[in-house]
């Protein structure tokens, strides 16, 4: 998927959610675990509860990599089940991968060829040979971590060095590499106020903004201060949509609670695009 | 496995060579291709041929998750197959991962109770809480990645605030969240001179060495620079042992690969250790 075909399901949906399929086994109600895959069914009621409320899932890869190959099979078919059923959503593979320039192509097959993911969230720590073999796939992303939303964002995210803290230096140097067309930056929301001076080294690009709702970012704020003019956000939820109720209506719960965003997401859209 | 067992191992074998299993479908000889899982069947060979020459054993997960499913279980495969038949190898799960705390909490489950590893490589970027759920594990190990050995490393490892190095900072800061007995940092042998550097600020801590081999960086110069008292290295090949033949030959031509490296280790050892 393409930034303008990206941009056109958001004005379509007037939504920028993201809903991050972050499936626990010990969250899911109890009556699925009699399934033959629980974290697949799961999945595939949020997903048609909510598909035409959000315009990309991220499966977190912790989730599923904790269940061992049980786990990575119930992601495939997620993947596998998006892609059929509602093939104009963008997909995320939050996997937070980086390695020395061969083995990061291997990580590109991984994610890009042998399961049809849109993007994965790449780290930046081992530099330009651990992100470029992403680039290699037409139509595909890399979405670079910049400016975490944890805690630990504080321990190496703002080494500074010549008045440049390490974050902006992650989105400066990356754009010698490639361009809005193929990569995006994940922003906590957290410090919404900090999104406009990252729109002063990065004005076009897309932001993945994790941490609204159950970490306490607003969205009215991330809004504010990094909705460019082809909206260039993605705002993620995880916990609040997913696990809004724990009983048999989880997927009834889901959507009233993704509706709820979607509503406020329209009326940013209107307020900030012209 | 702690350090003194380790550190034992090394004694006993007179090596400290780690074996990368970077096993690659399209490298392995042709006729194991006929059997149910061929990378598992390559992997067994290996080190039955190696594990009286090797201290550890590190797949890179890359090469597992590009095949999907069937890589991944190959990899569990792999692991049990270690255990079970040579319990006194470490095993490493090289797989540089880093998420916020409860994420990585699950990407520790994977590694150390799904799976039986004995430590996993960590990327810091996204500081404390990212790597600290892996120590909650008794016996279990962080190895976090510090100055790795490829060309991107320049981009942001060398980041200087107040004279001290992003890779420095990383290693210093580390040292509040645990100590030797569970954390081990990954050092790329490119700059084995360097080694002289981190032994001031990690003189206690095992150091992970790639690159010795095919990517050139020296044995004798890593040992120089870089061993303390109880030997306080893992040194890591991977293609020159695994890929020495391509032919039918090649569990007999690792053997003979590995055994060339543990001589010159045995030498080493008896050169620095008193």
């Amino acid at each position: 998927m393409n930034k303008a075909e990206l941009f056109q399901q958001i004005r379509k949906k007037e939504s920028f959610l993201c809903v991050g399929l972050d499936t626990d086994i010990q969250k899911i109600p109890r009556n699925l675990l009699d399934t033959s895959d629980a974290i697949f069914a799961f999945n595939k009621e949020i997903i048609d509860a909510t598909h035409d409320l959000a315009v990309a899932y991220k499966p977190n890869l912790a989730f599923y990599e904790s269940m061992g190959v049980n786990g990575w099979n119930s992601l495939e078919k997620t993947v596998n089940y998006i892609r059929y059923k509602y093939p104009e959503i963008f997909i995320i593979a939050d996997a937070k991968r980086g390695d020395i320039g061969n083995t990061s192509a291997l990580y590109a097959r991984a994610f890009f060829d042998t399961m049809d993911f849109d993007a994965v969230t790449v780290a930046p720590y081992m530099g330009e040979d651990s992100v470029k073999p992403f680039f290699t796939y037409v139509g595909k992303w890399v979405i670079l971590l910049a400016l975490t939303s944890n805690k630990g964002a504080d321990d190496f995210q703002y080494v500074e060095e010549g008045g440049e803290k390490l974050f902006e230096k992650v989105i400066k140097k990356s754009q010698e590499w490639s361009n809005e067309d193929n990569m995006m930056y994940v922003v906590g929301a957290t410090r919404a106020e900090m999104l406009s001076d990252i729109r002063k080294i990065a004005p076009n690009h897309f932001l993945l903004v994790p941490g609204v709702g159950a970490q306490g970012g607003s969205l009215a704020e991330v809004a504010r201060y990094g909705m460019n003019s082809e909206c260039g956000l993605l705002v993620n939820s995880s916990r609040q949509i997913i696990y809004a109720s724990t009983g048999d209506d989880f997927a009834k719960k889901a959507r009233e609670a993704a509706l709820e965003v979607q509503k406020e997401m329209a009326e940013l859209l209107k307020k900030y695009l012209k």
